[in-house]
């Protein structure tokens, strides 16, 4: 029988993780048993911390149903999220930067034409969001797919609010020919991350701002293309420097310009004052 | 606004969970995103593996209830209960070793007697543990309690069975003057970890056994030592090479030696043959 002790209970549990079936799983059980022993080692976790850690992950679980996963949350405020979505998306310096999806997209947003109004009757101010979809070489995407979606003005996603039975602030466009898309919502603000839960309990016993700046996401699917899961964000806006969840990246950051009742970029006319940004998305050929 | 890139998001995190009120928040949570930065970086995690980190998670936390607790199952199967209670019990060599706890534990069991029966119609082969309670310089230990509870021979735990009123397999019992003390219980079983949970799914993918080997556990919290929670474990048993939480120590294996009808260690006699397990427990004074 092998003697269990302090010293050589890592090396004992990493080879038993070794034993995994699939190669990868292997590698990954192994790494995160070190790390996770290593963290425990360095900071000689004592035994109510280990408790008060458990009664912690089961409160995430608990919180979390088909409209809110405190995981992901707390994956995002730990910086882990952004970590992974830049390993993972290694883009030329020329193409537009990718940033957290975040937990509230949802599949299957209806199909609108160039710009077409995904706010439909939710209040705000008119804004249009227009500009091109292009190459490294500059050369149009025509036929792209932008999956847009964003919160209201009270920083609510559509899957956060019970009852409703039709899409809300969300929509896809379709570039045209020459790469351009137009889409009209509202202008967006920013939002505090949920405070209810035990992610907000950690972040309140920290200086951590808990908001982030107001955005619009994006995901932009192209066949022969990285796929782009991306935000834009409003110049100026409140929270650009503290984001919650590391996401605001300078190349994201769009002018919101203010404009009077007069012609929009789809071609109409607005009788109220609008907003504009204009921003071309460069997308990378996959290799 | 600072540039968050892969190569500084890490130290940025670090940074921000620094500003927490208490220094040893701030010292855990910026260990936490370090090593778990480390971990992801090291595997190049990909945003399928975090997505189903984020499930396994969820999952977790949804199937613990307070009869289970698959989170405590996790930390065991990853050899952090055991390294937590290693680092926290640094005790002198001649002192009982600390295992486990586990997550079965019941405060408030009945007061035994010397010799009181403990299984009180649970069925099985009667088993007397007896013994002494001693300190590092082999003065009995009077008036210690110990804590005593254990798994039938189903590998169920009180906690384990819907509807019980009244206590099952646990019971309190005093060292008497000399720091003698006897217990009956039943010879218990090895027994397997819940399969049906996501830890039970993840170490599926493993050559690891699921099995623990046949214990009973003792709970010894005297004023002026170092409690004491540990398992004594059945000589020859099944899985004491293998304990899926790394629990089992040499020190802690106790010979179960079969004894025919006759005097039993209580001071009264069995009509039917018994088994007896001899002990003494060495406990460490408070620094």
């Amino acid at each position: 029988m092998q003697p269990v002790t302090e010293d050589n209970i890592t090396e004992l549990a990493v080879e038993r993780w070794r034993t995994a079936h699939d190669p990868r799983v292997a590698e990954l059980m192994a790494a995160l048993v070190r790390h996770l022993h290593d963290f425990a080692r360095e900071v000689r976790l004592t035994e109510a911390e280990w408790a008060a850690a458990v009664r912690w992950l089961t409160r995430a679980g608990q919180i979390s149903d088909d409209k809110r996963e405190e995981f992901i949350l707390a994956s995002d405020v730990l910086g882990l999220s952004m970590l992974v979505v830049q390993m993972n998306h290694r883009l030329d310096p020329v193409a537009t930067p990718a940033t957290v999806l975040g937990p509230f997209h949802i599949e299957g947003s209806p199909e609108l034409g160039f710009g077409g109004d995904m706010s439909d009757g939710v209040p705000g101010t008119p804004l249009f969001v227009h500009g091109t979809v292009r190459d490294l070489d500059g050369d149009p995407v025509a036929g792209g797919v932008l999956d847009v979606w964003q919160a209201d003005t009270e920083g609510a996603y559509e899957s956060q609010i019970p009852g409703l039975d039709e899409a809300r602030l969300r929509a896809r466009y379709t570039t045209r020919e020459d790469g351009s898309y137009c889409l009209r919502t509202i202008v967006p603000r920013g939002y505090t991350i949920p405070m209810d839960g035990p992610v907000g309990d950690l972040v309140a016993r920290t200086g951590i701002s808990h908001f982030r700046p107001a955005h619009v996401h994006f995901l932009i699917d192209v066949p022969g293309y990285e796929p782009l899961v991306t935000h834009l964000f409003q110049e100026g806006a409140e929270y650009l420097d503290s984001d919650v969840v590391f996401g605001t990246k300078q190349e994201l950051v769009v002018a919101f310009e203010q404009r009077e009742p007069g012609a929009t970029p789809d071609g109409g006319t607005s009788a109220d004052p609008w907003v504009e940004a204009r921003y071309d998305f460069v997308l990378q050929r996959q290799a």
